[in-house]
């Protein structure tokens, strides 16, 4: 059901609004239940695992390009103009859909999935590090995320696209209780290895992986929290340079220790099977 | 030397102008030779390794934290509101640096060096990607970077914010003679690696690399041109899980894939000496 639109300030245009609005964003996509997904590939992602279509918003040019998975969807045709009005940047791939969100599972299903590889972010904040990091885990053999409830939001638009769509395709579940968070991946039968810079922990790739691990990564700031990091069965560092210990290099960013040590966990699997 | 302004539009702040956007960035630093660090961590890092300072701006919250490296720097002290009327968005960090740019070394002076571990950067158009990259390879014992012709510049100020200030501890060059490349890693006695995502090149935690290696990486979106990818010594892969393959991810993000290789190269380097 095509619909043109000739006003940026039309209503029927509201789950677009203002999309680099974090706070705005958080609260209008949690009251109505929804999450945008932009450009084509990440649409075809998102209808393809099921999300159901509130809307799309795009221009006459990119129409043809999603038309066969369109279905009886409401799209509003719009001018580039009123796309980069409503959404407050300019819009290159030209296409915006609002689709809904589905239920998460619970932690306990999750883990109770059968699952060999589990990540679980505390109070990551950017979303494109938890996009990338989905898209990474979905490369490297992860079967779930968890996260922490002050972990920024995957189906946020910056992390589903620089995710590529990873984000449909992992499973994920928040974790409420996080203060008995260690105790419940336990209970499941995971070893819990925690991520730290510190190289004095035991350095990732002489890490012989139990059948089932959960790797704990934390806050781009400030790493993971000191509870987290005693409580684990064992912290793992990946190993850095002596010229970059000399140099005062003191990390790696969060998505690539992550792509490093998810990268580690499945050679290990191999090695020691 | 403090200086206090009042106008956003003060001609003496115009080294700081519209930092967001890219192409009046690329001119105005080129033309006065000059690039942007922002944040206290940062600007020390630049004035630590050496670039002379053209002025500092900050806020008088903010001032106190860098007073001690500010030796006879001409300091404009300006209020939040003005710092992000230049700038063109919100500096949190409250203080932005215009440092000299440094000649850079020739490619031949580069690989003349005697570093181990070069990477080779083709038209990477993502400043935060390079900025990564170049923290990723400072901390995983690669000695220098080459840039093709096109790739995005390093002291651009958001790959500079993102690299921590890498790409003032690694010596980077840019290649000029793209085409004639490869032969000229070769001369200076390197292995030459191309990255790709074909799961049919040999995987990169089997290979027992020489005793120079320069590893190829292309651009986000269409990976190393066919030219490199034929020619180079070895065209390498990282594992992707066969889980993923059945799911249609095809890759990892850039970022992940060069911390993984370099992280490879640095443990196959240890395990055979």
């Amino acid at each position: 059901m095509l619909e043109h639109v000739t006003d940026a300030d039309d209503p029927r245009l509201s789950d677009y609004t203002r999309l680099r609005d974090v706070e705005l964003r958080k609260s209008l996509e949690a009251e109505r239940g929804l999450f945008v997904a932009e450009g084509e590939k990440v649409i075809r992602r998102a209808i393809g695992t099921g999300h159901p279509i509130r809307s799309i918003l795009t221009t006459r040019r990119w129409l043809a390009s999603l038309e066969d998975v369109l279905g009886d969807a409401t799209v509003y045709v719009a001018s580039d103009e009123i796309l980069s009005g409503v959404a407050g940047f300019q819009v290159h791939r030209g296409a915006l859909a609002s689709m809904e969100r589905l239920p998460l599972p619970s932690v306990e299903s999750l883990l109770k999935g059968g699952g060999r590889r589990v990540l679980v972010l505390e109070d990551l904040v950017d979303h494109a590090n938890v996009g990338a990091i989905f898209r990474s885990a979905a490369a490297l053999g992860v079967n779930g995320i968890i996260l922490s409830p002050r972990c920024a939001d995957p189906l946020y638009r910056r992390s589903v696209k620089v995710s590529m769509g990873a984000v449909f395709s992992i499973p994920y579940a928040r974790m409420d209780d996080w203060f008995e968070g260690l105790t419940r991946l336990r209970e499941a039968g995971f070893q819990t290895l925690a991520l730290t810079p510190d190289q004095h922990a035991t350095p990732m790739d002489t890490i012989m992986p139990a059948e089932r691990v959960a790797l704990l990564l934390g806050s781009e700031g400030d790493g993971l929290s000191s509870r987290w990091l005693e409580e684990a069965d064992e912290t793992v560092c990946i190993p850095m340079s002596a010229e970059a210990m000399a140099a005062g290099v003191d990390s790696l960013n969060v998505v690539a220790a992550a792509a490093i040590a998810c990268h580690e966990l499945m050679r290990s699997a191999n090695e020691f099977p």
